[in-house]
């Protein structure tokens, strides 16, 4: 019998995939499940955009250029404007979500056992990532006691290796909702020009800034040939389902490179990137309605947070994610429980355990990543369950102890 | 400075890709190129299935199931039974084309330096998936005297090393037309049984043979573990677009691994499932009219080459592609020549120069792939423009020589 690869054998599975069958189970008896563990918006898709796809006369459903459609590609050159990044079509290419994205630019910076720095904790799926492209990821620890702020370049120092090819960020940060500002970013720009190292950031939450505007790493001057940006319309249009994202930088050796392994999967999804084209057509208030709404949700669910006891939480300045430290010794136990044996008027919710977004062992064990993509009146329903569930699991620890 | 990965250097480039300026410089001339080159049908999407995506009522365009959306996945097995292929749904994974199940799949087969045996020529991208996913392509030659047929079992042999993990076949194939009946397909089935390798069949051209019926490797008795297929929807409904394809396979483990390679990517395209789904309810006489207007394009294509003086044919009997032998010493040259220098009443065609289609230096010069993916009016311009363009090209070689 034929084996499976090693490498196979050792994907990474996704953290939170393990309660899916849990949150299945509850549903099955009958209890409504808060589903707050993923970036899955319940935000209707601009109508405008899906209207778009309804109403095109194409005939044929053709392959678009490996690049990324010439219009949508042009769009996008002054959607960037609008954060004073200026790159021109040759620097964009348009990916089958920023998923693609991040395969594609790992591919092409970092050979096999190649070294990538990313602060912990991050986005999980990363991991996988490196796996499958087969490459280490560095982390470099942040905390939540100062709200997981960037550490010190001089932290970086020690961790850069000859294996070292790049520092990824999120930027705004999934899952801490962390922003790095222009300071940390011309800081981490001095960092990789000195080790000729990429500077790479999924951007993909840069309209989800709710105190301070965003600072795009591609206007580092002078790092033209460092800096690359992972994008996707999946958060910002609620349109995850369309998978298409961007890669964006001006070293043209690099886009050329990516560029190539894009062409062997020929193109991104056709439909996609018409509804990506139609979603830049939208007024820029559009997005403004959709952040105020967000910033509602946030401030809804830090309130509720912080009066719970023992719960540590800041809050978070963009994406839509809150970090939190439980009152509980091991939040997947938890989050299981929370699903498997417990609710609160016939409802609960799930949230994603913490240790997952790190790639230190033992990090994380008391946190939680909770998405506020749900409207408030769920958001407030889904905390009446946590609030319960906290005070019920610790009631129910203390007997066991 | 930062460097780009060897691997991104090495990257493999389309081999029709150098060509392509060639053909726009000739559009820019006000020549109408005739594009034979690629398999990018002129035949419409069915309607029925683009009316499913314009009359939808998705409020959220959200992510599907990694493994595909459930319905669409029941559908495909009951499109599946119509080859005789008794799989269940559990056994299809959908995947964003045919290129990610390629992907998927020798990520889950092969580790890093893993071998595979594959007739060539072959579809290009194989070898560009080949390096890509880091694994070796060990190609077993087919020639054009026989219309390349199937190698004995016993040349296979000798290939087989401590590497070798897998055969991978085009099934009917990409480039040459050729198809892989009962019989060759049972006997490789007890080859892998023997060296407990995976035979892994592309299959996306399952629905055009012409002269005898199609037979899926899945078919095959006793080999659950060691069968896999790649399909896509994207030729039979001419839906290239789409990108939307699958994995089929009854080895639980390799569908669990390429599942969790998928759900990194989080889901294939959404509105590409829904015209998936959507191709599964036109009648069956929907595909037989398709393959009829293929089978006249490939009669009109091999009367119009067996006519031309030192060209080498044969008729293909599966996908849509002749692989010919011209009398020419390297087809890259003269392609570009029909592109860059050459017009008959304003026209020209391109074709795809055989080199690229084999791993071994030196072989396929003199060949080209000519996809029929053109009404036979066309077609018959095309051959025109061939016919005209070799003759002129011999006239013009000799006075070189």
């Amino acid at each position: 019998m034929p084996v499976i690869s090693k490498r196979g054998k050792h994907a990474i599975p996704s953290p939170i995939r393990f309660l899916a069958p849990y949150a299945s189970a509850a549903e099955d008896r009958g209890v409504k499940v808060h589903y707050m563990n993923i970036g899955q918006p319940d935000i209707n898709t601009p109508v405008e955009a899906m209207e778009r796809v309804r109403n095109t006369d194409m005939k044929i459903l053709k392959y678009t250029p490996s690049a990324g459609v010439d219009s949508y590609r042009e769009k996008l050159v002054t959607y960037y404007q609008r954060f004073e990044v200026g790159v021109k079509k040759k620097d964009i290419l348009v990916t089958t979500g920023a998923s693609e994205a991040i395969s594609l630019v790992l591919n092409s910076c970092l050979d096999i056992g190649d070294e990538v720095i990313v602060p912990e904790p991050f986005y999980a799926n990363y991991l996988g990532y490196a796996h499958a492209t087969g490459v280490q990821i560095q982390p470099i620890p942040t905390f939540i006691e100062n709200s997981f702020a960037l550490p010190d370049i001089s932290d970086f120092e020690p961790l850069i290796g000859p294996k070292t090819k790049a520092i990824f960020l999120c930027n705004p940060n999934n899952p801490t909702g962390g922003i790095y500002g222009r300071v940390d970013l011309e800081a981490l720009g001095q960092l990789v020009k000195k080790h000729d190292l990429y500077l790479i950031v999924d951007e993909v939450y840069r309209e989800f800034c709710y105190d301070e505007d965003f600072y795009s790493v591609l206007r580092l001057a002078g790092l033209e040939k460092h800096t690359v940006v992972i994008d996707s319309i999946s958060k910002r249009f609620s349109a995850c389902g369309a998978r298409i994202g961007s890669i964006v930088s001006q070293n043209e050796d690099l886009i050329k490179a990516c560029l190539t392994f894009a062409q062997l999967r020929l193109s991104a999804p056709g439909f996609g990137q018409l509804l990506g084209e139609a979603t830049l057509d939208l007024p820029s208030v559009y997005l403004e309605g959709i952040r105020d709404e967000y910033d509602l949700r946030r401030r809804t669910l830090i309130h509720r947070l912080k009066k719970m006891p023992g719960v540590l939480c800041y809050l978070p300045k963009g994406a839509f994610y809150a970090f939190a430290r439980l009152p509980v010794a091991d939040t997947g136990k938890f989050c299981q429980w929370m699903l498997e044996s417990f609710s609160f008027n016939n409802e609960t919710v799930m949230l994603a355990p913490g240790a997952g977004f790190y790639a230190t062992k033992g990090r994380g064990l008391d946190e939680v990543r909770i998405a506020y993509i749900l409207n408030t009146g769920d958001i407030e329903r889904a905390m009446d369950c946590l609030e319960a569930g906290l005070e019920r699991y610790r009631w129910i620890s203390g007997l066991v102890d």
